[in-house]
């Protein structure tokens, strides 16, 4: 195990300068704050947030307005701590949780610390993220991974956390129907993540056959090509969309049951035309996921009891010196998940 | 007090023949089934619904298509019983909720009897409804009044009904911060739920000065003009839509706080655009109300014990021969709620 | 398929005459109301209960003051239909919910009709159960299953109701960590069942070594010898006492992390000390189970599925003549469960 | 307003030397943490739990082993903050939530801060309370009371927070009944709240006929002397037990209906005889409450709106040299609540 004496004072980090433009720079290694952990970095699943602002240099309220690093699906282990923070755990393999609430607001005390006004998010502007060799996080937000789990996956429990939190706000339990939009890999993790909550109908609607294939393969019990056949009639206890397409959230809705629920987990337009009589004569619930919360020990347990399989989703793997291949590799037929490796 | 040998074979009956068209009939007095109670009508108010169906002929899917008895708020006196249900009910003043459900399919076994697919309700076609002498209601769905409940205020627990359901379905608990859109009937009978629930501020949204006026009076404690003034920078727990207008949606949904809830339940346009990306941001829960469940004596409770004013928001009073001129009423300055008295 | 034509006037029942006497009476077909259907039934399960009942004549408030039909754990072939019932349900293979909710109370319309006040079941004085060729039974509560779940397996799904409704009770989830007490049939359904609903850990604590091996078999990820090992630490979610044994009970509490659930299954004294400190500094939830509610559907799916596997409960089966010897099975060494087939 | 000039070097405490002996002593005045304010004292009420600290040394595995200052219902003065707070907040008048979780631990993040194995308390062994003229606490459990919340009022938000607590957790909502036990200073506060919560019938059981005339002062809808009366066949929807009588609360769990709850806030044995078989067959829910989360604000609204009477509690007044005899007021005629003013 490596203890600090190994740590070099600089690192290279992959940063956006402009959309559309990544250099590789030589940056100062961070420094743990008191309550933190520093980590090398292993491996950083590329996300389409990361490919937004790669692409258009914003998402909604966030714009990149000077250098970004990018990347918040993160693993690595850590070399380094904070003074308050146990020396034990230098060279744990860690899993992190990039988010950094503030602890003390009225959200953050009441267990919703996800809505923290004064949250910072890694590779959300203008706050650096993970596609460089060092990173620093508050210390309970590295995870320590078991053996089972590989570094790949260990970054991917990121995008596991966003599906385990859809389907806790889905209402998933033993027995339930739910459909999913889109088959990408956030709909691939929901999808297993609905079978491990123990739904007993995940019916994946994906207008791309291939992704309707991969859909299959992920454990789907019915794939419906949304061209020819609608989900309308299907009267579901819950619907998670996950693809950001108007159409589908608008013939999703269609399928939930009366009292059942409606997640919106793909970004898409800022605004879409509801069926509000619908949600008033059903009573649907009807809500989103912003980020996670406590999702992390859970997502350890699947993945380490291999009920969600998040190495099959890694479709390409890339070094620090190519991120911008990683960054725009989403193109390629079959891709699912990039992987980051420096 | 009246046993059932008083009880005539027929009864008058204000039928609504079409849009606009309400004629006096003479009809069979019904027979309460087994387990029914038969309920001389008392006093009758008249919903916006009515006002729909006398004007348009239909509200969504429910189409009049042949004759029917309008009326879904109602108070009487029990004058028979079925074969299943006790005689000593007979004399007793009671209020009535105006559905039937199945009690039988997963909704009803499960505590959401209002979502029943089998469901008949008063005035929904082609379902009578008691603008008329007699009706008929499943046993425990004619609740017993104290006296200090009027005829008038029996009634209007149906409208009650809505706004404790309105008030549960947000959340509204000691403490709460709520907006509400719209100071008509509804408006007016959710704020003073709201109030009785606890709710410490009760913002009340409306376009018209003198039902802001009003809504002063039943214990708003700040009125908007949304002409002048937005509620979107409030960040209140809860917002129950009572309008059906749609810049009172799109305008109210911005003034909920991260993790809390709107509630639709002023009905007006099928689709409406609403702020997809505020949704998923805030995590916020949407959702809108159905009628009822298990209502009732939580309202008796409150308009007992006068947390909650029926009485004052009656502003007219017709008799059975001027059902239409009720139905018709709702245009005149400083209206609020009619009642039939037959 | 067997129709009305076929269906004798008389049929055999085993029957409790008094404690410990079972003789077989040819007793008349019992005949569906409007809303029930008659059933010839498959499989019976033996339950603890109905050995109470042979034992010593009560459980309870519950005392057998005349001859009663024992048994409760039910499948069968639907044979005919009361009026309200669609013919095409004859010949369907069901599982039987044994319980006639009045569909009407205040629990019942609240969704918790297993507290129905007005409620009968099989088999709990003074209504029969079903050692017999016939019974009855409202129709929405006789559930088809598939072929894939065996007449036996249907019988179970009785008890993994039960099972079922203690983890829904303890709230377990994806990732929780539970300790049940008592590895008998119930104890070993809600081990399933509490894999089945995603626990990551189940510890059971029981001190029969040979029901520690079985424990194991059924899925518990770790098994305690109570006389050697203390569960006190653990520091679980929840904890679920299957057993009815003081000792276990009072070991368990301790058991459960601040916030967490404890849940009453086993029957056992009426009166147990409980450590009321603990409950309040944790802010324990000490709950019970009585029967259940809504459980048959996902109790098909655990079974069809084969996430519970019910046939492996069974290690007697006997016909209706040895009614008697089947009540007196459970002391066979390695027994778990025995089942009648009329 | 003072500023931090104004702040002496030394205060003067009221310190438990050991069971029965509280001498004044000069102590530092504290220094606000970096996230903290210091607040000069203006009011603190006596507490069973300081009485019991004061008389026997020790309150369950809590035990007074070195000088202590008890005290931990507290209002001040903000006269100096630490670091990271704004120096805006000198001169507010605020009430403290004597509490410091330690926010990061699986408790803290999941709003269950009260649960935090961290967590120091004023006034629990060996941490200082408030009978002194300074104290520290974090800057957002100093909350700001406004001019219609008195001082003392501003104290005695902590016993209110307790009644707020208990009810949230037997789940009173308008128009529930409940049962409370016990009409010292917790029980009317909780009864105040109760009402305050929309409980539509509050009966209170207490032996001593005195406080029953207090009861009915402070709201109870009814009082019961549980020497002639018992409450057994009530059928409420709660029972909140706050005297820590054994028989109160074997009684009391009795009066409550299928699917109620039962809240264990006074403090008594550490164990006592529960009808196990009632829980079950009732499937009550038995919990208890270890101080409270997020209950300031809603205290807050109470007390300032008067639907909590704070002032009214308070029978005695004393000064921190008669610290002494203000633990120990608590046995004369009509005392329910003594208040220190430093």
């Amino acid at each position: 195990m490596s203890g600090p004496r190994t740590i070099p004072s600089s690192m290279r980090a992959a940063v956006l300068q402009e959309p559309g433009s990544v250099t590789i720079e030589e940056r100062p290694v961070p420094r743990p704050a008191d309550d933190e952990v520093l980590v090398r970095v292993n491996s950083v699943g590329v996300c389409g947030s990361d490919v937004h602002y790669f692409r258009r240099g914003r998402i909604g309220r966030f714009v990149v307005e000077k250098p970004i690093v990018l990347g918040h699906e993160v693993s690595g282990t850590i070399v380094d701590v904070g003074r308050d923070v146990s020396r034990d755990r230098i060279g744990e393999r860690v899993a992190i949780e990039p988010q950094r609430p503030c602890r003390v607001c009225a959200h953050c005390t009441a267990g919703r610390y996800n809505l923290c006004p004064n949250l910072t998010f890694y590779a959300t502007p203008p706050v650096d993220g993970a596609f460089c060799e060092y990173v620093t996080i508050h210390a309970p937000f590295a995870y320590p991974v078991p053996d089972t789990v590989s570094d790949d996956a260990a970054a991917l429990l990121e995008p596991l956390s966003v599906g385990i939190w859809a389907n806790r706000k889905a209402g998933i339990v033993p027995g339930s129907r739910v459909v999913i939009t889109g088959a990408g890999p956030i709909g691939m993790i929901t999808t297993q993540a609905a079978k491990a909550f123990g739904a007993a109908e995940v019916i994946v609607s994906e207008p791309n056959p291939g992704r309707r294939e991969i859909a299959r393969r992920f454990g789907a019990t019915r794939v419906v090509d949304p061209a020819v056949e609608s989900v309308s009639e299907l009267g579901v206890d819950a619907f998670i969309e996950c693809s950001g397409a108007t159409p589908a959230l608008t013939g999703g809705i269609q399928s939930v049951r009366g009292g059942g629920t409606v997640v919106l987990v793909g970004m898409g337009a800022d605004e879409i035309a509801l069926p509000i009589l619908l949600i008033q004569t059903r009573e649907l619930v009807v809500t989103g996921t912003f980020r996670y919360v406590g999702t992390w020990p859970v997502a350890i347990h699947l993945a380490a009891t291999k009920q969600v399989d998040l190495d099959a989703l890694v479709t390409a793997r890339f070094d620090l010196d190519h991120t911008v291949d990683a960054l725009d590799s989403d193109t390629r037929p079959g891709f699912l998940k990039a992987v980051v490796t420096p």
